[in-house]
């Protein structure tokens, strides 16, 4: 007989804030049975507008605070760390470390049939360029068309998913791109699945779109098979929830981006090492 | 002969990143002769989002990085930074403390006539209700009625200053401070200043603007005469820019924040103390 090797140890899930919440969902609707570890840098939110040096610090940072945990997989939630600190990330890990970046743009070329993939993010995200990139390296002749959307963060942060001025703003987002005739958009922020709704009824129904969580959700639970690493199958994993600030705040908006998953009690890490740190000039 | 003191040490000003230039603006107007050494925490930017044990802590570690240049004053020209840190900054330093919070309140005071007052600020600057107690502390008899405004850094950090959205939510945001017939308006976040033809128009002429970067000028002024701080007559006073990250984008985006003054060269902090902190958890 032909046991199935498991491994109870839990995934390790890291993010700026609480966007990667919506990647937590998508696991673990994936896979109800896994353990997480989750740590949301609220301290340093958003990294959307931090340099590239400063971002992979702070990935590096969060990767040591979750390999205590004994993670058996790191899942960068986070769309700007997994553009600029992946392989930062690999380089320090010993254990394997998937992106959000990688797995939506692999999602997108399984999904287009004309072609024409759309993107859009964060302005840092868009800038960076990295779906692009994704995408150029594995079908080089698929052509992509990105355009940023800045202002969703904020308006999805306040509540304001279903106003109308959020409809407004959105279609002048997302008219270049229907402009472009893509038949793939790639939500390319963790934020972006709250206004999935709006978004998809924008772009009509002829556009498929990629949720990079539910993307990475399905390459997590190919790689815990392919590595014999899935957990055994319990009632009620364990799931943890660490920040860098304001844990109250953490659980009170982290609901909404967990939908029917439950958020349970938020832990807050201790400062206590940044209390002597000294800027200096160079 | 009566000879004036005065004093050549440059005025420290500390802001959690660029909006604090537009109280450079202010101060430079007030003060043409006076050197300034300006430091933007764009490596933790925004602060709205952190909790005050957070922010009291990179306050005190911004005062660390500007003592060294000899300042004789320091203006703290963030809000969130004025509304929790003040305290522990004048504990700290060996020099007067300035906040646009204290100011920005003494001014509104002085020019309200039917002792109702509004306030708009980031999330976090209106739940402090920073304003209100500096208002309450000085005459418990004028009403202050607030109203966060969240977008509003977003939009101006876009340049949305003139699109029709941007209109339609001061509208609403400002909607509530009309109907409590305010007769003075506090603009309580170092960007609104960027937005004032329009929330001017919106509130009406009868409606005076409180911009906390001029109310703290005029405050800088006084206490340096007071003193006898002035610097000494020069032609060009040195004035240095600092930021704890991407240097060339807050030079690409300070001017407009400044207007006609000159930003001249931004210079980088070095991060090299944080490579090596490590997060705990508790």
């Amino acid at each position: 007989m032909n046991i199935p090797k498991t491994n109870p140890s839990p995934l390790g899930i890291f993010d700026s804030g609480l966007g990667g919440l919506t990647v937590v969902r998508s696991i673990a609707r994936s896979l109800p049975g896994e353990p997480m570890v989750y740590f949301g840098d609220t301290a340093r939110v958003p990294y959307g507008n931090k340099s590239e040096t400063t971002v992979t610090r702070l990935s590096l940072e969060a990767l040591r605070f979750l390999e205590p945990f004994g993670i058996k997989m790191l899942v960068v939630a986070c769309n700007s760390a997994s553009a600029v600190a992946l392989d930062a990330l690999e380089s320090h890990a010993s254990i394997p470390v998937l992106g959000v970046v990688e797995a939506g743009a692999r999602r997108a070329l399984e999904t287009t049939r004309n072609g024409r993939v759309g993107i859009i993010g964060t302005r840092a995200t868009v800038a960076s360029q990295c779906y692009e990139r994704a995408i150029a390296q594995q079908r080089p002749e698929v052509q992509a068309f990105s355009n940023p959307c800045p202002l969703f963060v904020p308006l999805v942060e306040e509540g304001w998913g279903n106003h109308p001025t959020t409809r407004v703003i959105a279609t002048e987002y997302l008219e270049p791109l229907i402009q472009q005739d893509v038949d793939t958009l790639i939500l390319g922020c963790t934020h972006y699945p709250l206004l999935s709704g709006l978004i998809g009824e924008i772009m009509g129904e002829r556009v498929t779109l990629i949720d990079s969580g539910d993307a990475v959700a399905i390459e997590v639970r190919k790689s815990l098979v392919g590595y014999g690493l899935l957990a055994p199958e319990t009632a009620a994993p364990e799931r943890r929830f660490f920040v860098s600030d304001q844990a109250e705040k953490f659980h009170q908006e982290g609901q909404r981006f967990l939908g029917n998953e439950f958020l349970g009690s938020v832990e807050a890490v201790d400062q206590s090492m940044w209390h002597d740190s000294v800027l200096r000039k160079e």
